[in-house]
This record gives structure tokens, C-alpha cells and sequence, in this order.
């Protein structure tokens, strides 16, 4: 049986990591303009790699992370000590190859595991941003990754492949570097933020600058973090990553090592207890400004917004190949949704699979390991490696 | 069209009300011995009554209040100035019809709105109980009902009914007291709180429980209240009363007063907008210490615990008309749960009726006039009216 959510560490995964960690400075000469219109630069991108770049350079997979992930997608995390968020996916043998491929995992601008962010110092002030870091777009992300490349001398992307906000990044290269990029994985995401969406952000964004210690941004000049507002948004935003059927075969009613309700406020169902761990063990490893930056990116993100609505224009005359992932229990980003995006995708007469997995587990079935999606990304990877084969026969 | 949550106060409502609000003090010689275990009295119950009782007092239609609610079912509400929240239900010619039943509305045990809760003052200081009020069950405020209805000299009910939490108390009204109720309405409701249900209140609690000026529930003993955690709190249960599809049609991804966005963390979108409006009109009328008892009587809440999760048994023997309605959009109380219900009752042989109401508004579709739900709950108690009406002949 799969165990989703783990509060240990991951047991079964390997001990060994290639990958290679390394943090370089961008935008010092040519700073990067913004989709709000201003400029950030210089600022630093932190990334991982593993496998080994081929000889032309085709053989290159970007994986991009969701919205509280980072670059450590295999091997320990030295922010939490854990093992990495993806190696059922990505390494040697797995589905996201490290054998054959050159897997390069990028943390996103504004977030806090080594990129540039809103804790990072401002080089005007030399203090932390704070709310004077600008508001960011998931293609203001792309931008800074494809700038990354551009100094890795890496031009074309034989893969990029996401889930959630990852999955995102992905159908933003697509769009906005159709040259660069062969293949894009879309798993368990979206095309545009829905109201719902937006909703369950916003309440995840007032509780955090509800926070008395938030003190409009600017905690890190003083001695505490907004811990309490941070964890009530990571516990609201997390129902959502599950399924309703999934919490109630995996928790249900039981109660939290007691045998009857105590009749107070303290953690009675193994339900609360579990939300309350995922809050309280979230604001060590998570910037709360992060927070409301990557979230607020999140809900800007429409495709479509460009091309009046209609989300086939965005992808008309593409030569990418699109393989988009969806779970049947995933109520954040539903299978209606993934299917509205290959219904564009066919109207856009691109080559597109799709896959909607049975699973119970919710949004974060794209996490877990030895479900059916191991099987859609390798056959998918493996037959546009075939094409790809034949093309240079 | 159908308004969905319409900030303005009612436009179609009648001016009149014939109600009659009243608050008597109960428990005094015989405290009430609650499902903890722990006693209270004495204590006050607030309720409003309309219509007229008959001479054999067979009229009787007990309306029970949702998690927010109060007994302000019509006319002006002296708390929110607004209209009642059932006007459309209750009322001359209404499907409660008050020139045919005796209606009564009971602000329920550990609310805000004159029945006795942590706001209230502990007799045995003077000071506001805070959490030395007892921790209260769904079964503990049918209980201190039936004590009011005694009170009045009321034995039997014609009919018990409610929405949302009031379902649940037409259902322990059922349950607890078989012969004194001759029909049950338990409309978008549920017969105990599952666990993502139960992850819902719990950030709702956390989220008040993390504003500083909460102060362990001894707020009303300072100058701040916990307004921004209560607040949040609102908002994220609102989320859970409206459907993904509602949302998408009220507000999808508008704008909030401009015409672009704005690269901040303002209100950008109306659904952002709405939600900060509801968070904040809610923390003029409900105390903080009383969302987070009458959350936690929910979440206790679980007909079918006392036999061995068996619903059937709950119910076995009645006789006891029901009325069970769900809506098709509802994802806080689904038709499924509905359905689990009713089956449970032809298991235990009670008569059942069940309307599965296709409506896209979500769990609030139960406060929303011109619906089918006026048609279902008129032609109900039309004919056990009738029935009735035999039995005399």
C-alpha cells in the first residue's frame, strides 16, 4: 500500500546522489524586466543537476517544483534533513532517467531555498527585501530559468516536466520558448487559476499578514516570525492537496492516542493532530513572505488571459510534444480542467497524451510513488527518445 | 436569476413580522447534565416564536439554526440589522407557513445572540465564562430545546427542521426524543463530520487561536479582539459553502474595481474582495470563543458512534416521518452522505422522502430562495398535514 504523507523520512529511497548543487548570479549586467514592469538584477538562482550533458546538448530535462518544493529533488535536503521530493521519479532506472538524461531542477525566483527572494538582501539596502521584493509571475520564473540556461550554454530542453506550480512553469516554457522546448510534462495542474483557486490562497495570504509578527513584512528586522499565520496557511492550503475519500480511509474520526473525546480544544481526532504537524513542521524549512510572493504568482497565472480567453491560441502552431497527467481524486487542479487543456491542445493541432490516473489520494497523488504515473512519463520519454533516435539516423 | 450571497440586505422580504423574541432563564432548580459529563444552569435560552398555537398544541414546527445562524429567522435581525435568514422558508403562505404552524426558533446552547455561551457571564465569577464554559455537543442543545419546550408546555413537534447544522439537530431531535417528533426536515446536512470536514474547522480554530490578542479566551477581559483570526476563519468555512462552479460563474477571475493587475497583494480579484468582506462583516456579529464551541459540537458530532458506527441502528424503531434533501453542488455535505442516510433509514424501516436538488450554489443552496426546497419541504408537511388530519376524523 502506498503511504501517502509520511511524517517520517522516506525509507525505501536510494543513498546515493550525483547531483550537484550550485548557486550562480544573474542579471548583474543585463537586469531582468519583470512582468509588472521592474527590473530585478542582480540576483541569484540556485540549482541541482545530475547525469550527464551529451554531446549536443539534447539530452537535457528541466524539472520544475510546486509552490513550497525546491531544487532538492533527490538525495538530503539540507534545509530539512529529509530526502528529496522527487526521487521516485528522477534518478538512475526511475522513469525521469539520470542515466540517460542531464536533470536540472531550478528553485524558482522568490522563493527561499537559495534563489533570490523576498529574505534576501536587497542590494540597494542591504537588508531583506521584504514587500520591496516585486510581485513575481510564474513567467517571470520561466524567464529566470531560461536565463540559467542561457549561462549553462543549454539551448534546447529535451523535457521540461512539472507538477502543480511545476506543472505550470512547464506549459509557460511551451508558450514563451516554443523553440527551446521539445516535450512538456503538465501533472495535476492547470491552465489559469480558478476563483476556488484564488480563494484558498487569499485565505492562506490574510492569515499570514494576520499575523502580529508579520509587521507588514518586515519580520526579519525584528526577533519573531509569523509562524502562527504561516502554519494556518499551510494547514488550509494542505485539506486541499488531499482527497476527501483519502482522509477518510487514511484518518476518518479516530482519535489522536485517546480513547474518547476529551472535551476541549486540544488535538482529539488524528486528523487535527496531523493538520497541526504539517503547519507547525512547514515554518521551519518556509519563508512566509515566499508565501504570499509564490502564491500571488499562482494566481496570476492565466495562459489564456493573452489570447482572449481562448487557451488554444496560446499553443496554436507549437511543435512541442505535451503530455498532461491528471487525478481522477485531484480537486484542486480536476480532471475537467486537464481535459479543457488537451481539448486546446487539439484544437491547436498539437501532439498531446494524456493520461487521468485513478488514484484517491488528491492533488498530491503526483508525489507519491508506484502509482501509474511512473509508467506515462517513462513510456513518454522513451518514445520521443525513439523520435528523436531516428531523426538523427 | 438567483442573487448567491448578496451583500446588500434582502430586497424581497416582507416588512412585516409577527414574531415574538423571547429569552427565559432555564436550569435553575435542575442544571443541565451535558454529554461531558460537567453540569451548567443556570442558563438562558433566546428564541422567537410566530403564528399561532392550536388548542391541542399539535402545530408545533421547531426551526434549528446553522453554525452562524441565530432565532432571527425573519423580520429585522436587532444584531446585524438585516433581515432574518430563512424569510423565504418561514412566513404567512411560506412552506413553514405561520398562519397554519406554531414556529419557533431556538438560539442554540453556547451561541451569541441571548442564549447562553462563553461570552456570557459564569455565574460563579460575573465575568464572561471564556473556555470555563463547557465544551458542548450537538445532543446537548437539542437537550436544553426539548427543556425550553417543556418550559412551554410543548410535548410533541409537528415537525423539526433545519439546514447545515440545524439538519443535524432535526436528526438528534429524532434520535433522542422518537415520540415527541412526528417529522424531521434534515436539508444539506450530514449525520457526522468526516474528517475533512472536521480539517476545515480545525484551521478555523487554529486560525483564532493563533490571533494574539485571542489571549486564551479571556479577550472580552481587554480593550483588542481576535478580529483578524476569526476573520480568517470565516473565510476559509465560506469557501467550503460555495461550489467550485458557483465561484467560476460569480466571479471567475474579474477584477476587483481596475482594470489590470496591480502587482500586489491588494484585493485584485473580486473572489478576493468577497472574501475579505465576508471575514470581516462576520467579526461584528459572532464571538470568536462561541465559533470555536459550536465548531467543536459539530465536529463531536456523530449519530451513528453509540452503535458502533451502524447509522441504522440510530434510527431503529421510529416513527418518525423524514424529509432528507441534498444539493447536487453541495461538497460540505454531499448527496452521497444525504444518500447514506436514507438508506440507512429504509434500513431501519422508517418512511423517508429524499430530494437530490440540482442546484449549483453549493451548501449555502439551502438559504437561497426559489428553489425546488420550497416545493419539497410544502408538499412534506402538506402531507403528514393530512395524514394527521385523518388520524383526528
Amino acid at each position: 500500500m502506498i503511504m501517502l504523507f509520511s511524517m517520517d523520512e522516506k525509507t525505501d529511497a536510494e543513498t546515493d546522489d550525483d547531483g550537484l548543487a550550485e548557486v550562480v548570479t544573474l542579471g548583474r549586467d543585463n537586469p531582468l524586466r519583470l512582468d509588472s514592469g521592474k527590473v530585478i538584477g542582480p540576483f541569484e538562482v540556485a540549482y541541482k543537476c545530475w547525469g550527464k550533458l551529451n554531446r549536443d546538448r539534447s539530452n537535457v530535462i528541466l524539472v520544475c517544483h510546486a509552490l513550497t518544493g525546491d531544487h532538492y529533488v533527490r538525495g538530503i535536503n539540507p534545509i530539512t534533513g529529509k530526502r528529496g521530493w522527487w526521487e521516485n521519479m528522477v534518478g538512475g532506472g526511475k522513469p525521469v532517467d539520470t542515466d540517460i538524461y542531464y536533470v536540472i531542477c531550478i528553485n524558482v525566483l522568490g522563493s527561499c531555498a537559495g534563489t533570490t527572494g523576498p529574505a534576501s538582501p536587497n542590494p540597494e539596502t542591504g537588508k531583506a527585501y521584504g514587500l520591496d521584493f516585486p510581485v513575481i509571475t510564474i513567467g517571470d520564473m520561466v524567464r529566470t530559468q531560461a536565463m540559467l540556461l542561457d549561462h549553462l550554454g543549454i539551448e534546447t530542453l529535451f523535457s521540461v516536466i512539472g507538477g502543480s506550480m511545476g506543472g505550470m512553469q512547464a506549459l509557460q516554457w511551451a508558450v514563451d520558448y516554443p523553440d527551446r522546448v521539445r516535450t512538456a510534462i503538465a501533472i495535476a495542474t492547470t491552465w489559469r487559476h480558478s476563483a476556488q483557486n484564488i480563494a484558498f490562497h487569499e485565505v492562506g495570504r490574510q492569515a499570514i499578514m494576520a499575523d502580529a509578527n508579520w509587521n507588514h513584512g518586515r519580520y526579519l528586522d525584528h526577533k519573531e516570525r509569523p509562524h502562527a499565520g504561516l502554519a494556518v496557511a499551510r494547514m488550509a492550503a494542505h485539506i486541499t492537496y488531499m482527497s476527501e475519500s483519502g482522509l477518510t480511509s487514511r484518518f476518518g474520526r479516530s482519535l489522536q492516542d485517546r480513547d474518547r473525546l476529551a472535551f476541549g480544544f486540544d488535538a482529539d481526532f488524528q486528523i487535527e493532530s496531523y493538520l497541526r504537524h504539517q503547519g507547525i513542521s512547514f515554518v521551519d524549512r518556509f519563508d512566509a513572505n515566499s508565501y504570499l510572493y509564490i502564491t500571488r504568482a499562482m494566481d496570476y497565472y492565466d495562459l489564456s488571459a493573452p489570447h482572449d480567453g481562448v487557451l488554444a491560441k496560446a499553443f496554436q502552431g507549437t511543435k512541442t510534444r505535451f503530455c498532461v497527467v491528471s487525478f481522477t481524486s485531484d480537486w484542486l487542479y480536476t480532471t475537467d480542467e486537464s481535459r479543457h487543456m488537451v481539448r486546446s491542445l487539439n484544437a491547436a493541432s498539437a501532439r498531446v497524451s494524456f493520461a487521468d490516473i485513478d488514484m484517491d489520494k488528491g492533488h498530491d497523488s503526483f508525489l507519491l510513488e508506484g502509482g501509474e504515473m511512473d509508467g506515462v512519463v517513462r513510456g513518454f520519454l522513451n518514445s520521443e527518445a525513439d523520435v528523436m533516435a531516428e531523426e538523427l539516423s
